[in-house]
Protein backbone atom coordinates (compact mmCIF):
# COMPACT_ATOMS: atom_id res chain seq x y z
CA UNK A 1 0.00 0.00 0.00
CA UNK A 2 1.39 3.53 -0.98
CA UNK A 3 0.50 6.62 1.72
CA UNK A 4 1.24 9.91 0.79
CA UNK A 5 1.23 11.94 4.29
CA UNK A 6 1.34 15.76 3.25
CA UNK A 7 1.89 18.06 6.25
CA UNK A 8 4.36 15.75 8.99
CA UNK A 9 3.55 17.77 12.10
CA UNK A 10 1.49 16.16 14.93
CA UNK A 11 -0.84 14.93 12.96
CA UNK A 12 0.12 13.73 10.21
CA UNK A 13 3.16 12.01 11.75
CA UNK A 14 0.99 10.48 14.35
CA UNK A 15 -1.21 9.46 11.16
CA UNK A 16 1.73 7.96 9.25
CA UNK A 17 3.00 5.88 12.28
CA UNK A 18 -0.15 4.73 13.14
CA UNK A 19 -1.02 3.27 9.83
CA UNK A 20 2.47 2.10 9.67
CA UNK A 21 1.73 -0.08 12.38
CA UNK A 22 -1.53 -1.30 10.95
CA UNK A 23 -0.10 -1.68 7.64
CA UNK A 24 3.73 -2.90 8.32
CA UNK A 25 4.28 -3.58 4.39
CA UNK A 26 3.39 0.15 3.62
CA UNK A 27 5.50 2.75 2.17
CA UNK A 28 4.84 6.02 3.74
CA UNK A 29 5.89 9.24 1.77
CA UNK A 30 6.31 12.46 3.45
CA UNK A 31 5.51 16.05 1.91
CA UNK A 32 5.93 18.97 3.69
CA UNK A 33 6.94 22.61 2.44
CA UNK A 34 9.06 22.72 5.70
CA UNK A 35 12.00 20.90 4.53
CA UNK A 36 13.61 20.26 7.93
CA UNK A 37 10.20 18.38 8.82
CA UNK A 38 11.04 15.88 6.17
CA UNK A 39 14.30 15.19 6.87
CA UNK A 40 13.03 15.16 11.17
CA UNK A 41 10.68 12.95 9.99
CA UNK A 42 12.81 10.29 8.33
CA UNK A 43 15.58 10.47 10.97
CA UNK A 44 12.67 9.60 13.55
CA UNK A 45 11.76 7.09 10.75
CA UNK A 46 8.43 8.50 11.24
CA UNK A 47 7.81 8.33 7.45
CA UNK A 48 10.18 6.17 4.58
CA UNK A 49 10.79 8.65 1.76
CA UNK A 50 10.20 11.81 0.91
CA UNK A 51 8.65 13.26 -1.98
CA UNK A 52 6.70 15.93 -3.62
CA UNK A 53 2.98 16.12 -5.96
CA UNK A 54 4.40 13.39 -8.53
CA UNK A 55 3.87 10.65 -5.33
CA UNK A 56 0.08 11.32 -5.72
CA UNK A 57 -0.73 9.47 -8.72
CA UNK A 58 -0.21 6.03 -7.89
CA UNK A 59 -1.38 6.59 -3.99
CA UNK A 60 -3.35 4.62 -1.91
CA UNK A 61 -4.04 6.71 0.85
CA UNK A 62 -3.55 10.71 0.74
CA UNK A 63 -3.70 12.31 4.24
CA UNK A 64 -3.82 16.05 4.03
CA UNK A 65 -2.80 17.54 7.59
CA UNK A 66 -2.25 21.03 6.76
CA UNK A 67 -3.26 24.70 8.57
CA UNK A 68 -7.16 25.30 6.73
CA UNK A 69 -5.99 28.23 4.89
CA UNK A 70 -3.44 26.23 3.41
CA UNK A 71 -5.69 23.42 2.33
CA UNK A 72 -8.34 25.70 0.52
CA UNK A 73 -5.33 26.40 -1.85
CA UNK A 74 -3.75 22.87 -2.05
CA UNK A 75 -6.42 20.38 -1.86
CA UNK A 76 -7.85 21.11 -5.57
CA UNK A 77 -4.21 20.77 -6.46
CA UNK A 78 -3.81 17.53 -4.82
CA UNK A 79 -6.68 16.06 -6.26
CA UNK A 80 -5.87 17.15 -9.89
CA UNK A 81 -2.57 14.78 -9.37
CA UNK A 82 -3.98 12.01 -7.57
CA UNK A 83 -5.16 8.61 -9.42
CA UNK A 84 -8.56 7.69 -10.03
CA UNK A 85 -8.06 4.95 -7.21
CA UNK A 86 -6.65 7.51 -4.81
CA UNK A 87 -8.93 8.37 -1.90
CA UNK A 88 -7.46 12.07 -0.33
CA UNK A 89 -8.13 12.03 3.67
CA UNK A 90 -7.90 15.93 5.05
CA UNK A 91 -8.18 16.26 9.17
CA UNK A 92 -9.10 20.13 9.02
CA UNK A 93 -10.87 21.98 11.96
CA UNK A 94 -13.14 23.48 9.58
CA UNK A 95 -15.20 21.97 7.25
CA UNK A 96 -17.50 24.23 5.89
CA UNK A 97 -14.98 26.29 3.54
CA UNK A 98 -13.07 23.33 2.57
CA UNK A 99 -16.16 21.27 1.38
CA UNK A 100 -17.26 24.09 -0.48
CA UNK A 101 -13.58 24.59 -2.05
CA UNK A 102 -13.47 21.32 -3.79
CA UNK A 103 -17.46 20.66 -4.32
CA UNK A 104 -16.87 20.73 -7.84
CA UNK A 105 -13.74 19.60 -8.15
CA UNK A 106 -13.86 16.63 -11.32
CA UNK A 107 -12.64 14.42 -8.95
CA UNK A 108 -14.64 15.30 -5.80
CA UNK A 109 -15.13 11.98 -5.47
CA UNK A 110 -11.91 11.22 -4.44
CA UNK A 111 -11.80 13.15 -1.12
CA UNK A 112 -13.09 12.20 1.77
CA UNK A 113 -13.98 15.80 4.10
CA UNK A 114 -12.46 14.24 8.27
CA UNK A 115 -12.16 16.00 10.93
CA UNK A 116 -10.43 13.52 13.72
CA UNK A 117 -10.83 15.17 16.80
CA UNK A 118 -7.01 14.28 18.86
CA UNK A 119 -3.84 16.53 18.92
CA UNK A 120 -1.82 18.03 21.51
CA UNK A 121 -0.87 21.68 21.95
CA UNK A 122 2.24 20.64 20.89
CA UNK A 123 3.88 20.79 17.06
CA UNK A 124 5.98 19.20 14.38
CA UNK A 125 7.13 15.41 14.14
CA UNK A 126 8.92 14.96 17.00
CA UNK A 127 5.36 15.80 18.45
CA UNK A 128 3.71 13.04 16.48
CA UNK A 129 2.66 9.98 19.23
CA UNK A 130 2.15 6.07 18.13
CA UNK A 131 -2.06 5.17 19.10
CA UNK A 132 -3.29 9.10 19.13
CA UNK A 133 -6.27 8.03 17.00
CA UNK A 134 -7.53 5.32 19.45
CA UNK A 135 -10.93 5.85 20.56
CA UNK A 136 -10.73 9.01 18.65
CA UNK A 137 -13.62 10.93 17.16
CA UNK A 138 -13.31 10.80 13.29
CA UNK A 139 -15.78 13.23 11.92
CA UNK A 140 -16.66 12.35 8.48
CA UNK A 141 -18.58 15.39 6.48
CA UNK A 142 -20.57 14.70 3.16
CA UNK A 143 -19.64 10.84 3.18
CA UNK A 144 -22.13 10.80 -0.01
CA UNK A 145 -19.77 12.51 -2.44
CA UNK A 146 -17.00 10.10 -2.11
CA UNK A 147 -17.11 7.12 -3.94
CA UNK A 148 -17.89 4.05 -2.32
CA UNK A 149 -14.69 2.08 -2.97
CA UNK A 150 -12.97 4.75 -1.57
CA UNK A 151 -14.96 5.31 1.43
CA UNK A 152 -14.71 1.93 2.21
CA UNK A 153 -10.60 1.88 2.50
CA UNK A 154 -10.71 4.98 4.38
CA UNK A 155 -13.15 3.49 6.35
CA UNK A 156 -11.39 0.32 6.90
CA UNK A 157 -7.96 2.16 7.86
CA UNK A 158 -10.19 4.05 10.80
CA UNK A 159 -11.72 0.92 11.88
CA UNK A 160 -7.82 -0.71 12.08
CA UNK A 161 -7.05 2.34 14.14
CA UNK A 162 -9.77 2.27 16.33
CA UNK A 163 -11.49 5.49 15.75
CA UNK A 164 -15.06 6.38 16.65
CA UNK A 165 -16.62 7.65 13.25
CA UNK A 166 -19.52 10.36 13.19
CA UNK A 167 -21.10 11.68 10.50
CA UNK A 168 -22.07 15.34 10.55
CA UNK A 169 -23.07 18.56 7.48
CA UNK A 170 -20.02 20.93 7.10
CA UNK A 171 -21.96 23.71 8.44
CA UNK A 172 -23.42 21.69 11.80
CA UNK A 173 -19.79 20.43 12.19
CA UNK A 174 -18.46 24.02 11.87
CA UNK A 175 -21.24 25.24 14.15
CA UNK A 176 -20.83 23.18 16.86
CA UNK A 177 -16.85 22.28 16.94
CA UNK A 178 -16.61 26.16 17.46
CA UNK A 179 -18.42 25.44 21.64
CA UNK A 180 -16.22 22.75 22.23
CA UNK A 181 -13.10 23.12 20.42
CA UNK A 182 -12.24 26.62 18.82
CA UNK A 183 -14.11 28.36 22.05
CA UNK A 184 -11.78 26.47 24.24
CA UNK A 185 -8.63 27.77 22.88
CA UNK A 186 -10.08 31.02 22.61
CA UNK A 187 -10.70 31.38 26.73
CA UNK A 188 -7.44 29.65 27.36
CA UNK A 189 -5.30 32.43 25.49
CA UNK A 190 -6.93 34.98 26.83
CA UNK A 191 -6.63 33.56 30.40
CA UNK A 192 -2.90 33.29 29.52
CA UNK A 193 -2.75 37.11 28.37
CA UNK A 194 -4.65 38.44 31.10
CA UNK A 195 -2.25 36.89 33.71
CA UNK A 196 0.76 37.39 32.00
CA UNK A 197 -0.04 41.30 31.38
CA UNK A 198 -0.88 41.75 34.92
CA UNK A 199 1.73 39.99 36.59
CA UNK A 200 4.99 41.80 34.96
CA UNK A 201 6.97 39.61 37.62
CA UNK A 202 6.76 36.34 36.00
CA UNK A 203 7.98 34.81 39.27
CA UNK A 204 4.86 35.39 40.62
CA UNK A 205 3.30 33.20 38.14
CA UNK A 206 5.55 30.82 38.41
CA UNK A 207 5.23 30.59 42.35
CA UNK A 208 1.69 30.50 42.66
CA UNK A 209 0.03 28.57 39.90
CA UNK A 210 -1.35 25.44 40.20
CA UNK A 211 -1.73 22.55 37.97
CA UNK A 212 -5.89 23.82 38.15
CA UNK A 213 -3.71 27.41 35.88
CA UNK A 214 -1.72 25.05 33.50
CA UNK A 215 -4.66 22.59 32.79
CA UNK A 216 -7.07 25.54 31.94
CA UNK A 217 -4.23 27.30 30.06
CA UNK A 218 -2.79 24.68 28.26
CA UNK A 219 -4.25 25.30 25.47
CA UNK A 220 -3.03 28.64 24.81
CA UNK A 221 0.52 27.19 24.07
CA UNK A 222 -0.85 25.81 20.39
CA UNK A 223 0.27 27.07 17.20
CA UNK A 224 -0.84 30.50 16.12
CA UNK A 225 -0.14 29.44 12.71
CA UNK A 226 -2.61 26.90 12.61
CA UNK A 227 -5.16 28.72 14.52
CA UNK A 228 -5.35 31.87 13.23
CA UNK A 229 -7.03 30.29 9.98
CA UNK A 230 -9.06 28.42 11.90
CA UNK A 231 -10.55 31.28 13.89
CA UNK A 232 -10.81 33.11 10.15
CA UNK A 233 -12.99 30.42 8.66
CA UNK A 234 -15.21 29.74 11.17
CA UNK A 235 -15.86 33.51 12.23
CA UNK A 236 -18.70 33.78 12.59
CA UNK A 237 -19.60 30.61 14.88
CA UNK A 238 -16.66 31.60 16.77
CA UNK A 239 -17.84 35.02 17.29
CA UNK A 240 -21.22 33.75 18.28
CA UNK A 241 -20.02 31.66 20.95
CA UNK A 242 -17.57 34.42 22.50
CA UNK A 243 -20.28 36.44 22.72
CA UNK A 244 -22.17 34.03 24.90
CA UNK A 245 -19.02 32.93 26.99
CA UNK A 246 -18.99 36.46 27.34
CA UNK A 247 -22.65 37.12 28.71
CA UNK A 248 -22.12 34.53 31.23
CA UNK A 249 -18.86 35.99 32.75
CA UNK A 250 -20.85 39.18 32.53
CA UNK A 251 -23.66 37.63 34.47
CA UNK A 252 -21.16 35.89 36.83
CA UNK A 253 -19.50 38.89 37.90
CA UNK A 254 -22.71 40.83 38.63
CA UNK A 255 -23.59 38.02 40.94
CA UNK A 256 -20.55 38.73 42.77
CA UNK A 257 -21.18 42.26 42.33
CA UNK A 258 -24.21 41.91 43.96
CA UNK A 259 -23.29 39.67 46.62
CA UNK A 260 -25.89 37.09 45.50
CA UNK A 261 -24.01 34.13 46.82
CA UNK A 262 -26.45 31.61 46.43
CA UNK A 263 -26.80 32.02 42.61
CA UNK A 264 -23.01 31.92 42.20
CA UNK A 265 -23.26 28.49 43.80
CA UNK A 266 -26.03 27.62 41.56
CA UNK A 267 -24.41 28.64 38.57
CA UNK A 268 -21.11 26.52 39.64
CA UNK A 269 -23.93 23.41 40.81
CA UNK A 270 -25.42 24.10 37.42
CA UNK A 271 -22.38 23.44 35.53
CA UNK A 272 -21.06 20.44 37.63
CA UNK A 273 -23.08 18.06 35.37
CA UNK A 274 -20.29 18.78 33.04
CA UNK A 275 -18.46 15.98 34.97
CA UNK A 276 -20.77 13.47 34.11
CA UNK A 277 -20.62 14.55 30.26
CA UNK A 278 -16.61 14.73 30.31
CA UNK A 279 -16.44 10.97 31.32
CA UNK A 280 -17.27 10.20 27.94
CA UNK A 281 -14.56 12.20 25.68
CA UNK A 282 -11.47 9.76 24.57
CA UNK A 283 -8.20 11.57 26.19
CA UNK A 284 -4.91 11.33 25.05
CA UNK A 285 -3.03 9.43 27.90
CA UNK A 286 0.27 11.88 28.16
CA UNK B 1 3.59 12.42 67.78
CA UNK B 2 -0.29 13.48 67.75
CA UNK B 3 -1.58 15.28 64.54
CA UNK B 4 -4.67 16.31 64.04
CA UNK B 5 -6.48 17.04 61.02
CA UNK B 6 -9.86 19.14 60.82
CA UNK B 7 -11.79 18.59 57.69
CA UNK B 8 -10.76 14.79 55.95
CA UNK B 9 -11.37 15.29 52.29
CA UNK B 10 -9.06 15.76 48.91
CA UNK B 11 -6.01 18.02 51.39
CA UNK B 12 -6.83 17.29 54.95
CA UNK B 13 -6.54 13.56 53.51
CA UNK B 14 -3.66 13.62 51.49
CA UNK B 15 -2.19 15.90 54.09
CA UNK B 16 -2.79 12.58 56.69
CA UNK B 17 -1.54 10.42 53.94
CA UNK B 18 1.85 11.80 53.66
CA UNK B 19 2.13 12.81 57.58
CA UNK B 20 1.70 9.06 58.48
CA UNK B 21 4.62 8.43 55.22
CA UNK B 22 7.34 10.77 57.04
CA UNK B 23 5.98 9.93 61.18
CA UNK B 24 5.11 6.60 60.42
CA UNK B 25 4.69 6.79 64.63
CA UNK B 26 2.30 9.40 64.33
CA UNK B 27 -1.13 9.20 66.00
CA UNK B 28 -3.39 11.00 63.16
CA UNK B 29 -7.01 12.47 64.54
CA UNK B 30 -9.58 12.78 62.27
CA UNK B 31 -12.25 15.58 62.93
CA UNK B 32 -15.15 16.12 60.43
CA UNK B 33 -18.40 17.61 60.72
CA UNK B 34 -19.61 15.11 57.77
CA UNK B 35 -19.78 11.95 59.75
CA UNK B 36 -19.35 9.59 56.65
CA UNK B 37 -15.95 11.08 56.20
CA UNK B 38 -14.55 9.91 59.16
CA UNK B 39 -15.90 6.88 58.61
CA UNK B 40 -14.36 6.32 55.35
CA UNK B 41 -11.37 8.02 56.54
CA UNK B 42 -10.80 5.32 58.95
CA UNK B 43 -11.87 2.33 56.52
CA UNK B 44 -9.04 4.19 54.07
CA UNK B 45 -6.88 4.02 56.91
CA UNK B 46 -6.37 7.45 55.97
CA UNK B 47 -6.70 8.56 60.00
CA UNK B 48 -5.73 6.36 62.89
CA UNK B 49 -9.02 7.85 65.21
CA UNK B 50 -11.88 10.47 65.05
CA UNK B 51 -12.50 12.84 67.43
CA UNK B 52 -13.72 15.98 68.34
CA UNK B 53 -12.21 19.07 69.85
CA UNK B 54 -11.24 17.74 73.01
CA UNK B 55 -7.88 16.25 71.11
CA UNK B 56 -6.78 19.69 70.32
CA UNK B 57 -5.01 20.14 73.51
CA UNK B 58 -2.23 17.42 73.42
CA UNK B 59 -1.91 17.71 69.35
CA UNK B 60 1.47 19.08 68.39
CA UNK B 61 0.02 19.59 65.06
CA UNK B 62 -3.31 20.86 63.84
CA UNK B 63 -3.96 20.94 60.19
CA UNK B 64 -7.53 22.82 59.09
CA UNK B 65 -8.60 21.80 55.81
CA UNK B 66 -12.46 23.28 55.45
CA UNK B 67 -14.06 25.81 53.47
CA UNK B 68 -12.84 29.25 53.89
CA UNK B 69 -16.57 30.42 55.42
CA UNK B 70 -16.34 27.56 57.84
CA UNK B 71 -12.48 28.62 58.34
CA UNK B 72 -13.43 32.32 59.74
CA UNK B 73 -15.99 30.37 62.42
CA UNK B 74 -13.64 27.63 63.60
CA UNK B 75 -10.58 28.71 63.65
CA UNK B 76 -10.77 30.70 66.73
CA UNK B 77 -12.77 28.26 68.98
CA UNK B 78 -9.40 25.83 67.47
CA UNK B 79 -7.27 28.14 68.81
CA UNK B 80 -9.28 28.16 71.99
CA UNK B 81 -9.20 24.83 72.24
CA UNK B 82 -5.04 23.99 71.56
CA UNK B 83 -2.54 23.73 74.09
CA UNK B 84 0.59 26.31 74.18
CA UNK B 85 2.56 24.01 72.41
CA UNK B 86 0.27 22.95 69.48
CA UNK B 87 1.07 24.64 65.70
CA UNK B 88 -2.44 24.95 63.89
CA UNK B 89 -1.81 24.97 60.05
CA UNK B 90 -4.66 26.11 57.68
CA UNK B 91 -4.80 25.80 54.42
CA UNK B 92 -7.13 28.38 52.86
CA UNK B 93 -7.35 29.58 49.40
CA UNK B 94 -7.69 33.37 50.83
CA UNK B 95 -5.54 34.67 53.71
CA UNK B 96 -6.47 37.90 54.42
CA UNK B 97 -9.92 37.70 55.96
CA UNK B 98 -8.42 34.31 58.00
CA UNK B 99 -5.45 36.50 59.33
CA UNK B 100 -7.97 39.02 60.28
CA UNK B 101 -10.13 36.84 62.08
CA UNK B 102 -7.54 36.20 64.75
CA UNK B 103 -5.44 38.75 64.12
CA UNK B 104 -5.94 39.65 68.03
CA UNK B 105 -6.63 36.23 69.18
CA UNK B 106 -4.44 35.40 72.47
CA UNK B 107 -3.20 32.50 70.77
CA UNK B 108 -2.23 34.03 67.38
CA UNK B 109 1.55 32.65 67.87
CA UNK B 110 -0.30 29.24 67.35
CA UNK B 111 -1.31 30.09 64.00
CA UNK B 112 0.80 29.74 61.13
CA UNK B 113 -1.47 30.78 57.84
CA UNK B 114 -0.67 28.74 54.84
CA UNK B 115 -1.60 28.16 51.35
CA UNK B 116 -0.27 24.53 50.04
CA UNK B 117 -1.35 25.39 46.36
CA UNK B 118 -2.04 21.82 45.80
CA UNK B 119 -5.37 19.77 44.71
CA UNK B 120 -7.33 18.29 42.34
CA UNK B 121 -10.93 19.21 40.89
CA UNK B 122 -12.19 16.00 43.16
CA UNK B 123 -13.23 15.98 46.40
CA UNK B 124 -13.82 13.88 49.69
CA UNK B 125 -11.40 11.30 51.60
CA UNK B 126 -11.85 8.64 48.59
CA UNK B 127 -9.97 12.05 46.26
CA UNK B 128 -6.70 11.66 48.64
CA UNK B 129 -3.59 11.44 47.16
CA UNK B 130 -0.16 10.21 48.81
CA UNK B 131 2.57 12.27 47.59
CA UNK B 132 -0.25 15.05 46.54
CA UNK B 133 2.45 17.66 48.18
CA UNK B 134 6.04 16.99 46.62
CA UNK B 135 7.44 20.00 44.75
CA UNK B 136 3.46 21.98 45.37
CA UNK B 137 4.58 25.71 46.64
CA UNK B 138 3.16 26.39 50.45
CA UNK B 139 3.09 30.01 50.50
CA UNK B 140 2.98 31.28 54.05
CA UNK B 141 1.28 34.54 55.34
CA UNK B 142 2.73 36.69 58.55
CA UNK B 143 5.16 34.01 59.19
CA UNK B 144 6.34 36.65 62.40
CA UNK B 145 2.80 36.22 64.14
CA UNK B 146 3.82 32.87 64.35
CA UNK B 147 5.93 31.41 67.54
CA UNK B 148 9.65 30.89 66.51
CA UNK B 149 9.57 27.29 67.99
CA UNK B 150 6.43 26.08 66.83
CA UNK B 151 7.42 28.29 62.63
CA UNK B 152 10.26 25.34 63.24
CA UNK B 153 8.01 22.47 63.82
CA UNK B 154 5.65 23.38 60.81
CA UNK B 155 8.52 23.79 58.22
CA UNK B 156 10.35 21.07 59.26
CA UNK B 157 7.24 19.17 58.25
CA UNK B 158 6.49 21.19 55.17
CA UNK B 159 10.41 20.25 54.36
CA UNK B 160 9.59 16.35 55.05
CA UNK B 161 6.65 16.45 52.26
CA UNK B 162 9.44 18.45 49.70
CA UNK B 163 6.91 21.61 49.66
CA UNK B 164 8.66 24.78 48.23
CA UNK B 165 8.13 27.44 50.51
CA UNK B 166 7.13 31.30 49.77
CA UNK B 167 6.56 34.31 51.89
CA UNK B 168 4.01 36.72 51.13
CA UNK B 169 2.09 38.96 53.20
CA UNK B 170 -2.11 38.14 53.35
CA UNK B 171 -3.16 41.11 50.98
CA UNK B 172 -0.73 40.62 48.20
CA UNK B 173 -2.10 36.09 48.05
CA UNK B 174 -5.17 37.07 47.99
CA UNK B 175 -4.40 39.64 44.64
CA UNK B 176 -1.95 37.07 42.93
CA UNK B 177 -4.13 34.01 43.53
CA UNK B 178 -7.21 35.91 42.17
CA UNK B 179 -5.57 35.70 38.72
CA UNK B 180 -3.52 32.39 38.82
CA UNK B 181 -6.42 30.36 40.37
CA UNK B 182 -9.36 32.47 40.77
CA UNK B 183 -9.93 33.28 37.67
CA UNK B 184 -9.17 29.79 36.40
CA UNK B 185 -12.00 28.56 37.67
CA UNK B 186 -14.62 30.94 37.00
CA UNK B 187 -13.62 30.93 33.56
CA UNK B 188 -13.78 27.21 33.18
CA UNK B 189 -17.17 27.19 35.05
CA UNK B 190 -18.35 29.56 32.15
CA UNK B 191 -17.08 27.81 29.39
CA UNK B 192 -19.17 24.63 30.59
CA UNK B 193 -22.08 26.42 31.43
CA UNK B 194 -21.67 28.37 27.17
CA UNK B 195 -20.96 24.72 26.50
CA UNK B 196 -23.71 23.18 28.12
CA UNK B 197 -26.43 25.94 27.68
CA UNK B 198 -25.83 25.35 23.78
CA UNK B 199 -25.87 21.73 23.74
CA UNK B 200 -28.83 20.55 24.77
CA UNK B 201 -28.36 17.27 23.04
CA UNK B 202 -25.87 16.18 24.94
CA UNK B 203 -24.63 13.66 22.60
CA UNK B 204 -23.12 16.21 20.14
CA UNK B 205 -20.54 17.10 22.74
CA UNK B 206 -19.81 13.60 23.93
CA UNK B 207 -19.10 12.68 20.77
CA UNK B 208 -17.21 16.17 19.51
CA UNK B 209 -15.27 16.88 22.91
CA UNK B 210 -11.16 16.48 22.61
CA UNK B 211 -9.02 16.64 25.29
CA UNK B 212 -8.83 20.30 25.04
CA UNK B 213 -12.07 21.26 25.75
CA UNK B 214 -11.71 18.87 28.56
CA UNK B 215 -8.48 20.44 29.83
CA UNK B 216 -10.10 24.00 30.05
CA UNK B 217 -13.53 22.78 31.59
CA UNK B 218 -11.37 20.29 34.00
CA UNK B 219 -11.98 22.96 36.91
CA UNK B 220 -15.97 22.98 36.36
CA UNK B 221 -16.08 20.32 38.40
CA UNK B 222 -14.65 21.61 41.34
CA UNK B 223 -17.11 21.77 44.88
CA UNK B 224 -19.46 24.78 44.66
CA UNK B 225 -19.65 24.40 48.30
CA UNK B 226 -16.00 25.56 48.43
CA UNK B 227 -15.83 28.00 45.46
CA UNK B 228 -18.47 30.02 47.20
CA UNK B 229 -16.88 31.06 49.76
CA UNK B 230 -13.64 31.71 48.35
CA UNK B 231 -15.13 34.17 45.81
CA UNK B 232 -17.16 35.67 48.51
CA UNK B 233 -14.28 36.46 50.89
CA UNK B 234 -11.92 37.44 47.33
CA UNK B 235 -14.47 39.22 46.11
CA UNK B 236 -12.61 42.52 45.09
CA UNK B 237 -9.75 41.10 43.42
CA UNK B 238 -11.93 38.23 41.31
CA UNK B 239 -14.46 40.92 39.77
CA UNK B 240 -11.10 43.02 38.86
CA UNK B 241 -9.32 40.18 37.48
CA UNK B 242 -13.15 38.95 35.49
CA UNK B 243 -12.96 42.36 34.18
CA UNK B 244 -9.75 42.38 32.54
CA UNK B 245 -10.21 39.31 31.28
CA UNK B 246 -14.04 39.96 30.11
CA UNK B 247 -11.93 42.98 28.05
CA UNK B 248 -9.56 40.64 26.56
CA UNK B 249 -12.16 38.04 25.11
CA UNK B 250 -14.19 41.81 24.04
CA UNK B 251 -10.82 42.75 22.06
CA UNK B 252 -10.21 39.51 20.39
CA UNK B 253 -13.89 39.26 19.43
CA UNK B 254 -13.45 42.87 17.84
CA UNK B 255 -10.74 41.77 15.90
CA UNK B 256 -12.52 39.09 14.50
CA UNK B 257 -15.12 41.18 13.65
CA UNK B 258 -12.77 43.59 11.99
CA UNK B 259 -11.01 40.56 10.24
CA UNK B 260 -8.06 41.49 11.58
CA UNK B 261 -6.60 38.21 11.75
CA UNK B 262 -2.79 39.34 11.64
CA UNK B 263 -3.28 41.46 15.30
CA UNK B 264 -5.40 37.64 16.55
CA UNK B 265 -2.40 35.81 15.08
CA UNK B 266 -0.35 38.56 17.53
CA UNK B 267 -2.42 38.11 20.02
CA UNK B 268 -1.76 34.35 20.46
CA UNK B 269 2.05 34.52 19.15
CA UNK B 270 2.27 36.90 22.16
CA UNK B 271 1.10 34.38 24.69
CA UNK B 272 2.19 31.55 23.75
CA UNK B 273 5.34 32.52 26.05
CA UNK B 274 3.73 30.85 28.85
CA UNK B 275 4.63 28.03 27.51
CA UNK B 276 8.14 28.89 29.46
CA UNK B 277 5.95 30.40 32.24
CA UNK B 278 4.29 27.01 32.68
CA UNK B 279 7.53 24.57 32.49
CA UNK B 280 8.11 26.02 36.24
CA UNK B 281 4.67 24.70 37.93
CA UNK B 282 5.12 21.39 40.02
CA UNK B 283 2.15 19.46 38.74
CA UNK B 284 0.11 17.04 40.07
CA UNK B 285 0.96 13.73 38.07
CA UNK B 286 -2.38 11.53 37.37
Amino acid sequence: MNIVVIGIGLIGGSFAKDAKAVHPGATIVGIDKNESHVTEALELKIIDEGGDYDALESADIVFVSIPVDALLVELPKILDAVGDETVVIDAGSTKAHICQAVSNHPKRRNFMACHPIAGTEFSGPSAAILGLYEGKTNIICEVEKTAFKLQERALELFQKLKMRIRYMNPVAHDKHIAYVSHLSHISSFMLGKTVIEKEKNERDIFDMAGSGFESTVRLAKSSPDMWTPIFEQNRENVVETLQEYIQNLEGFKQLLLDEDFENVHKAMSDTNRIKQILKGIPLTKI
